[in-house]
């Protein structure tokens, strides 16, 4: 069934349908277009444009319609050029003309513009939960490795001794402004275009705010020309999963060259890793380089749209078809990917053994060594240019820092004292720093205190 | 001066020291680092390592930095490699070693994150002033045309008769959105990350508290790893640009199209408008041309910064120095494009003689005619074949949808009455679609009210 | 069945095999897969490693394989995490433990990287196909409404006469360098990286010429580190497709003006064009919309896989495996636009009247106007002047510059004489252009012929 | 002075004048737009449209230009808005309106768009000759180290033994591609489009041929409309640049590895390394990590323009202005990406003893372990597993492959006998493999031999 046609004399070439059909990706969106239309119906009866017999028999065939695809057994043919088109032929093959009423005073532009703010809405809650999931295997690994420190590093350069929970927990931080901009993309999807028309509004009498209150809606669109051709509510979404993707890939990459050879740090799970067809000794960070590759992708998910939405002038124009795989690619590889990366958080093991042996790196408390000075009084410049000189006859005589006997530290100033020595542990380094969001024993329990709280809320919430 | 350099034995080569160097950018930053500066110094004085005589002497150096930076008097100098060593090095010069105090408990990597911070939010709120102008300019024109009406398009093709101020209100829901999409960037740069060291924290008893308070941020970051590698608050600030510069860019659109000879509905200000060295009648619209070709630059700026982002592992990386030039560039690009446009739709003129010409459209109100049928119990599926036969005969009769008689039209649907032709004018077409968010004139006048209101609040609110 | 194992004692999860699984999209390319096995395998037995007893058992086992795939009854089993996988587990299914020695001296590493080169091989050559039969349609078009003149646009803004040829002539320039970008990228593919193993090359003394010459590759790789990792072939064809479809999108746009109802140039078949589901007399270019948006969807490709890219160090990394969904849609993307753009040209209806009626633009010769005082030795800026205050008075006095009088041009410039006339006739513009490149009959005719030449034998070249 | 206006009543506003004007960044071009100027005075002279006179003096006037402009000391105007209009307007106050002249027949757009190429041109090979700067200091490189062997990695795990050289010289391989690459953007450059004038042609006859040749070009356009509004050789160049700096990312990324503690292969000089301002140990490679992230910033430069041209009708539109900051950027940042790239391979220093020490990791040869039982006769995947289990055997153990007895490894497999042994040492392992391309001495050897003759080739076709 075509929608349109009398005006045609000639019929669409088969290679025009075929390249124009949505129907490829778009029946996905069916489950939330029989929604609509459902809504729509009732709307209509209000409005009395349908009788309550025929509202009834409408939303009967629309409910089995929706049986038929939930079971898989839903024929479409050839001429369905997409879901709307689908559902409505199946509707009137099943109660005849009646079910060409659901069409009345709308357009497949408010309706696909509807369908599409509905999943947006949807998948966003399903996302926002499995970030959850991914935050709570990483608040838990941070508790139960609470004692293990490690180098810190900065430039990829050892840096300053670091407790490893700290690290994690960053991680848990850029999780939680992804939540929250997930939350802000639903709340931008969240109202009705439906009753817009093509994009002038419709003559029909519909109460848009009881529509908009079945479907679940808490507002209706203030303007109809911009309602069918606003794609803002695609573009939010795109942008939460491409910078959740970054930071997926940066916690990619960091557990790479954990369980790197040379670093050793981690060990993963063998259900998470995978192995060589050549060299039978590999194991490999396989998943997270997937996850770190498909940052890339979902990047390209947005620019394409956003490169689709350029220079596009009002009202509808069908470019905007273009918004749906993109979409729908970008949501799958970032659930994707948050499963995959909670599986391999949830089950890999550190090495103690091997982070005491990092540890042991000659210089991570030179800093700690320049601040001894500092409340000796010294200015920090020339603080950290001591500590400097310290470093280099260290290097000169290959001893680390806690090697260097406190006459050979007075040679360099003489405000060192015995004292200086318990400031060169790793773990007097870390504890010292006592501020709001430093790494000490303390408020990593908070921080992981804070997160699980948070967890436990927004999880109720949401379900 | 440089801020390091205790363990290095050779120097930088120039070569190197040039393409590292941020100062040429960085120093844009100036005024935001010297107020960071002196917070912490407040915050050094509290913690008991300065002095309230350390504190004054610090204080007034700065002052006098400030002062040299805004005459434009300040001589950077060769081993100035950032905005930071600039500034320290000038106050050093001013009063000595004791300067080098200010450096204490702090490094380049906090500092910067904060100055980023402030920049953005302040950028946010000039945004957000320029784009309130914009939608005050677009709500006067609804205003002031609110009585025309002009064919609206979809695909490009004459669709429904619709009210050029709808329009012009679509463009203008748009830049609201725009709008609260810079008022959460703003919120996510509201986090201060001063305190966090190198990202270890530090062991400096600081207040960062007391610090945030003094600079104007609402909290503090809560991870000292994440807060110095997080750059998602400059993401959210060019998304918020890239997606407002889509927006500008199908007004933009829009512009070129009405003023274009074909379409003919609008002429722009000579003041607002170009000519050309060859042709001398030519009169361009290249400010609307450059304002739709620089989306594609903002669209570049925001992917740089993810691309640079991406797989990048904790803590500080000194590739996140390149987060400075696309942000920079976006900012002044978006408010450039603002404020063309602002000139340019506040000076433009409709030509409503020619408004009415095109609405001679034949066809334009085919919807409307089979909507009639509709009000008469048919399935809209079947009036729109029926009106989609009207209007293949009026192809081949030459005549518009008005200029078919009623006997004509019985011959399509006994359905049809005299009551049709009422239906058929472009302004009854407009005025019959009575839902909220259509372009009736009383609906336009609410969004106008709406948006008035709007304007005035938010204004005071930033101002 | 697994490629590895042997040093594994857990088993992979579930979710972890379906995230790194490469099947879905992969077996696209068992085609290639078995064409470098073949070969392979005739250069095991060449190196002696087999006999050519097990030699032709494997062959005639692949030859099984393929075929089962190209009947589409090969079965998929929920081991196969590649097509490298299944087709050696079916091979070993059909001739048992022998099969495995296919495998010998290879890795997937360098046997996906032949595949891919295959793959690109030869659809760019498909699509140079493609592009010439489009490039045959604006041809055939150029000649057919070779005496059709129409206002040539800058800014949108008519500029100067033009003959539609000319137009359509520029974009057939635009082809043909796309045509030899795919040529370009078709060569960098043309490499051999088989024989380079994970990375480090093979122990297994294989023929890699040999090999090469079998597969009908120019050269070998030189480099087997590089030649696992390398992925620049994929860029540039994914460069090249991203160009073409700039370029097909800016062919769409000028389309959809030129077929908008107040351009009114242009007819789309009823074929190759869609009608509304609400407004009856609609006819739409959807096939050029949705050409002009994929432009976007295929720079998001070539986005995705140089992000991907992007700091990866030596050699194989997972990520790779993201090169194949972008690549692919990137091509399916251009041949299905190709099609859509030929199909569309090669129907579409130039309206002449329409033309007459627009080239009746009152000041479209004023550049001519200007050139004429030029002959008469007036330096070019002050003719240039000149010819703007005509402009100016016309407008004045609601007259075209064909209606303003001689003696009325002459109190502009006495330099005016009778001649004047004759130049500013849309015709006498466009025929008084001879420098090559311009837009007279007899240069189109020479561009024509041209191109008609170059795609007569650029088809028997690669067919 | 403004080129046109004759028409205009109205001036531009000061607001829309400072964002349309190109000068500050198109006065870069200076030099170009001079000989192009100077190129169609001659032409304008051949056309007997200037007489010999005239003709000198222009010529001498564009000289004084020319140099005022080298010198510094040309001073721009508010009224210049473009490189184009400064020269003219200067050469018009040195000789008066006969400087007017040679704007005969051209228009800004044909000016600029030869400006652009011949700009294109000349970076490309600047750029060209940095590359083989960069692959002499690789090719150093890889010589005087040719004897360390290293574990290569694939999913950055140790997988099999390499020569370091072999690693170097994949690094050499992207580069060589990056310089073809260049090579073809500068074809696709090398074609005149002066003489195009707005995009009709120009009447004046000028002979184009003659005018290519004086500047340099190998050919003319053939369609007006296209040279006008063709920027694909931009899009070719930072499509070079691009790429070339995703390969510089990845030899980044692989020096950040390799001078990381934990791998600590590499030193880098301290000329080409940095310090931090907090801890005084630190020695960090910013510029590599500044190469790395600047990969993001070409990527979004030709997005950017991509994204500009994306659906623009013909001809000429004033979006193409926004092809030069990008195209600069992009230039500017792999010159210097490439010089201290340049600097830091031909400083930095490997550390033979640590290679050796992770080369004594337990299992690197395990594949050549299975490689041993394939000569055997034993078929791949077989050996492959029981290698995975000699593996297994070995973690228990705590053994490495070395160390494990012919015993012992008898109880896998009947096949092993003493010869294995010489299989196993990481020499031998590299060695064996003889195919072309694999990374033994020899092979090595011929790569880099290969390569200086490349160099010393291109390095005198470009000089």
């Amino acid at each position: 069934m075509r929608m349109w046609g009398g005006r045609f004399i000639g019929s669409p070439d088969p290679a025009f349908m075929a390249f124009t059909s949505s129907l490829p990706f778009d029946r996905r969106l069916y489950e939330y277009d029989i929604r609509c239309s459902m809504a729509w119906v009732n709307g209509l009866k209000k409005a009395k444009l349908l009788t309550e017999q025929e509202e009834s028999s409408i939303l009967a065939a629309l409910s089995s319609v929706k049986r038929e695809m939930d079971e898989g057994v839903f024929k479409f043919i050839e001429t369905d050029e997409d879901i709307h088109t689908a559902i409505e032929r199946r509707v009137r093959e099943l109660i005849g003309d009646l079910g060409g009423k659901m069409r009345t005073g709308r357009s497949r532009n408010d309706q696909i513009a509807t369908d599409m703010r509905l999943f947006v809405m949807d998948e966003c809650r399903k996302i926002m939960l499995k970030i959850l999931d991914l935050l709570e295997a990483l608040v838990n690994l941070s508790r139960s490795n609470l004692d293990i420190i490690i180098p810190g590093h900065t430039h990829l350069q050892q840096a300053q001794p670091v407790r490893l929970s700290h690290f994690l927990l960053a991680f848990a931080q850029m999780l939680k402004r992804d939540f929250s901009r997930f939350e802000e993309a639903r709340k931008r999807a969240d109202v009705l275009p439906l009753g817009s028309g093509a994009f002038a509004g419709t003559s029909i009498p519909v109460d848009r705010e009881y529509i908009a209150c079945l479907l679940g809606f808490s507002t209706v669109s203030d303007n109809s020309a911009d309602a069918v051709s606003d794609r803002d509510f695609v573009l939010d979404a795109l942008f939460a999963v491409s910078v959740a993707m970054v930071h997926l890939s940066r916690l990619a990459e960091q557990i790479i060259l954990w369980c790197s050879d040379e670093f050793g740090l981690l060990e993963l799970d063998d259900g998470w890793s995978t192995g060589s067809s050549l060299m039978p000794q590999k194991k490999n960070p396989d998943g997270m380089e997937l996850v770190r590759g498909k940052a890339g992708r979902t990047i390209g998910d947005m620019d394409s749209v956003l490169i689709c939405l350029k220079a596009l002038p009002l009202a509808y124009n069908r470019d905007l078809q273009e918004d749906k795989e993109p979409l729908f690619d970008a949501f799958d590889t970032l659930r994707g990917s948050l499963e995959v990366m909670t599986g391999t958080v949830a089950t890999m093991r550190f090495d103690q053994m091997r982070a005491a042996e990092l540890l042991n790196a000659p210089f991570i408390t030179a800093t700690d060594l320049a601040e001894f000075l500092v409340y000796k009084g010294l200015e920090f410049p020339k603080a950290h240019e001591i500590a400097g000189e310290v470093v280099s006859f260290c290097i000169t005589e290959g001893k680390s820092l806690l090697e260097v006997s406190l006459d050979e530290l007075k040679t360099f100033s003489p405000l060192f004292d015995e004292a200086v020595r318990e400031c060169l542990t790793p773990e007097a380094a870390v504890e010292r720093k006592r501020v709001k969001g430093a790494g000490n024993r303390d408020e990593c329990l908070r921080q992981i205190e804070m997160l699980e709280k948070f967890i436990k809320e927004e999880r109720e919430r949401l379900c």
